[in-house]
């Protein structure tokens, strides 16, 4: 018997931010794995089963999930943000892929959320108001020197840039070499943004240049999001300034 | 007397796919500007009003909303998927940017929404599982020629790439050849999304191989993915087949 896998994001505020699809497919599953802080966002019946696991064991959750699902339960895999950016859903599909035929036939509905550089981006105005792109930092799962070719060009192409992942204990240096290697590229005045916590009680948003931007601003819950030649600040007395990129660019028949 | 401005976005497929922080700012607000048919989401209550423009107006659409917020009304701007991405939240604040010194007294709230790229990735697997960009194909805001250098440098950093405003009646041409110059770029078995109208009634998804991709797929409500190197297929018995990019590389150290 075959039963119903659900992938689910939060978004990265808590209930506020989720849609009302995924508050639906909450209620109905039964069993819901995922990073233990994920699973705190939801407010689970006694009826519901919590299986929480460390943040870095997305394969084995995810083979986890699909044989309880495959077993006939309806089984939920929450994600923060949305589960098809750099989190579960690539996750469970890698797991079916290797996996045994019968996980191919169970039901999957994956059900997208906000991601965090849309919430981080809408706390301080449009800085993805036109082509953006978004990298994880993390070299656990790809070299370093792809990261490294994948900023160069980028810059070069003048997208705005936003990083996940751009720092943890094991992976203390990356953010500040991506600065540095930046720096090469664009104006020292280009807009960051440390966009940490999004949407939560402990939201914390700074802007600072890129010739200022400091690594140690960030810790695993932030966002970062680095302007484009064209993105720009507005002051605004007694409110926080707004950073947007506009949707034309400069120059152009506009 | 300075009122209040929501910029919001209803996510791809109304109601559904909104968030409960969106939900409450429509209930919060008495005046509803946007493109006909995203207002047509709403369920606006009488003494709601709509004030519904043409969706080549934002500029012009974003200065009435702010003269009447500032005229201490409470007005809510109305995007489709997110307001941040390609829509309306730039177009705010460029209107603020260039407008009275008293526009950037509004008390602004910004909230995210779902984008049509990760809808439409989550109903077919997770091609956006690892690095990715977003472009406007259109070139009424800027050159064609930026336009095609973006594509080549994002094809060259393997980026997957997901494309919005891909074609429209004026621009009937732009898809085809950003077709053309992918496939000198990636192998012809790459594959391509194309996702209309993601958690409609009325959605389609088709996925090709880069070979075969065919523009005259594409309508107005269409956004196109098109896959990295990385991006691989699950064909399923009985089921659609899933497309997604593994969390990895690939002869990394994983």
């Amino acid at each position: 018997m075959s039963g119903k896998l659900y992938v689910i994001g939060t978004g990265p505020g808590g209930a506020q931010q989720m849609t009302l699809e995924t508050r639906n497919a909450i209620e109905h599953a039964e069993d819901f794995f995922g990073y233990g802080p994920y699973l705190d966002r939801l407010s689970l019946r006694p009826d519901q089963q919590r299986i929480a696991s460390d943040n870095r064991e997305e394969l084995e959750r995810a083979r986890a999930a699909l044989e309880l699902a495959a077993s006939g339960r309806k089984v939920c895999v929450v994600s923060g943000g949305d589960p098809g950016v750099f989190a579960m859903a690539a996750a469970v599909c890698e797991a079916i892929d290797a996996g045994p035929e019968a996980w191919r036939a169970i039901d999957l509905t994956i059900l997208p959320g906000v991601t965090a550089m849309l919430a981080v981006a809408a706390r301080v105005g449009a800085p993805l108001g036109h082509d953006f792109c978004a990298i994880s930092l993390s070299d656990n799962l790809k070299p370093w020197d792809v990261i490294t070719r994948r900023l160069r060009l980028m810059a070069d192409a003048g997208m705005v840039i936003a990083l996940y992942n751009p720092i943890s204990k094991g992976r203390p240096w990356q953010l500040g070499e991506a600065f540095s290697l930046l720096r090469e590229m664009l104006h020292g005045e280009t807009p960051v943004i440390f966009g940490r916590a999004a949407g939560r009680p402990d939201e914390r948003m700074l802007v600072m240049p890129l010739k200022d931007a400091d690594a140690g601003k960030a810790d695993m819950a932030t966002c970062v999001i680095i302007g484009s030649p064209e993105t720009r600040t507005i002051e605004r007395l007694g409110q926080s300034s707004l950073v947007y990129t506009p949707r034309f660019i400069s120059g152009d028949k506009m």
